[in-house]
């Protein structure tokens, strides 16, 4: 198996000819003239995916991962640069899988490969280490950023928060779910849904949006601070699949069940702002997008995130989402 | 030590306030209208770099690997997305020094970085991993391709070659070196000089062109391949350095040693083609950007890479450059 075998026979056909990636024969790709959203995202075996994962998954899962920060720019993506670190001994067969499941989203997304590097491990061991470098055309209304919303802004959320956490549980055997819940949250951590055209449908509309990779919590303070503002959330408000709503019924303890769900990562929601005057276009944008939207909170004076109770009083949050560097 | 202050302290300094990388506080990061020449490279140690080497240095091997693909084509840097996958137990002040190098190098090339992605293996043992994403702006005669030369074209490449090699050789004793040529050897592994400035010369006389990563001999082939040709190379011909001289006048045969100094990688020279009536241009090109160049061969029918002595005769290629999914 040779190197550039494996980039002429199952990495170049992913160019799908795109024009300026010249058949990823060339040491750089020509991307023409126009504005661009772009955004890069690392997958580590172990840390971002399990290493028994089936890699037409994890294919997915780092096309879908990174689209996320695409949808909450309300980008339309155009392609991406892919990097590999195989492990050591990697069959031929498992890059072949692997680049199935890149074709399959490819498809699905209108998307394609435009470069990249492919090595391999020397050190015994090493995980699977992907990077990949997507791009998409900004919305005609102006990339929607992480900055710009005001005081009094209400806060919204996209579909169900906490499900790639339980999912993940599930997968560990941690909890016992039903058969259908379990694969329904499973689905949830391999397979995230970007929320590509509800963050187009919010362009404009939103003052501020990020995608809810590290957790709900953790992200509502990364905009609340880019924002120079407080996240307020209603705890009661996040909204939860079955799955999540019948793994809080079974906790001792509700507030800190529903604060774990926003502790959770890998959502891969939309948490975005907006003006209170745009409730109605909100709920609009959201049906048309055909995309459940949920608001649960607003910016206030202040900083940091208040989790709050059906009181109104906050709950003591445990953990305030992954990160990567915190023993 | 959290993964959001190693962002904000250590790296978002490096953006420069570039416009559109939004001090690294968003998602994405938005480029404005222009064509792009965009480049992938990755770096991992143990493969590429050695695990002892200081991480200043490594930071800016990585910027200078890329810009040398930038360099082939002819293009002017102006930024990167970077994305580190750091050992366990990482110690902040090691992540400081790699920030320095890629500091220092930015200033350098004057650049900015745009995003990227930070995090931290679980697995134990696992190497540094970094990916790199650089794009720049391609020259007005239009980004020079790996293809577009002709049957006949001379061969160029700039600099000395097997320099890094013997470098890597030095650094293992495996061979005494002078203490000159050893710190001269040693500095071409470590830290490679990419030939912008002669990338941006040769645009538009330059017929086709490629960055020397894989080994002189290999690359040759990339490019020969390209354009449906058959590269022949004059091995005395070759640019070497005097340590690298020194080398081959040690070895018992000197065929064979050429031969290899051909076969190592990590070059970072420009290998390019050229119609024979623009060899006074080409030496205009070379003098006016101050890089040394040699017109190594040419062009030919048939495919692949000839490699010949002084007379005429193909020298046995025992390697073809660096591969790393070949055993």
């Amino acid at each position: 198996m040779s190197e550039f075998d494996i980039i002429r026979d199952v990495f170049a056909p992913l160019t799908k000819d795109a024009p300026g990636a010249f058949n990823l024969a060339d040491d750089a790709a020509l991307l023409e003239a126009r504005d661009l959203v772009v955004t890069k995202d690392l997958l580590v075996a172990g840390v971002h995916f399990l290493a028994k994962d089936p890699l037409d998954l994890v294919a997915r899962k780092l096309i879908r991962a990174n689209l996320s920060d695409l949808a909450a720019k309300g980008a339309k993506p155009i392609g991406y640069f892919l990097g590999c670190v195989w492990p050591q001994n990697v069959k031929r067969a498992s890059i072949e899988l692997f680049a199935r499941g890149l074709a399959e989203d490819q498809e699905h997304f209108r998307i394609a490969l435009y470069g990249g590097d492919t090595t391999m491990h020397t050190a015994k061991a090493a995980p699977l280490t992907l990077s990949a470098t997507f791009f998409g055309a900004p919305p005609k209304q102006g990339m929607t950023a992480r900055s710009g919303a005001s005081l009094g802004d209400d806060l919204y959320v996209s579909g169900t928060i906490g499900d790639a956490g339980l999912g993940l549980m599930a997968l560990r055997k941690e909890f016992k779910f039903t058969t259908v819940d379990k694969a329904s949250l499973s689905g949830r951590y391999h397979l995230p849904e970007p929320r590509l055209t509800l963050g187009a449908a919010i362009a404009g509309l939103a003052t501020a949006a990020i995608d809810v990779s590290d957790g709900l919590i953790a992200d509502a303070g990364h905009l609340a601070r880019a924002n120079g503002l407080r996240a307020e959330i209603d705890a009661v408000a996040t909204p939860r699949s079955q799955g999540a709503a019948y793994w809080v019924a079974a906790q001792q303890n509700r507030w800190k069940a529903l604060a774990s769900l926003a502790g959770f990562g890998d959502d891969y929601e939309i948490l975005f702002a907006a003006p209170p005057a745009m409730r109605r276009s909100v709920v609009m944008a959201a049906k048309a997008s055909r995309t459940e939207v949920s608001r649960i909170g607003s910016l206030t004076r202040g900083d940091g995130v208040l989790f709050l109770d059906e009181s109104g009083a906050p709950i003591l949050v445990p953990e305030t989402g992954y990160d990567h560097f915190r023993k």
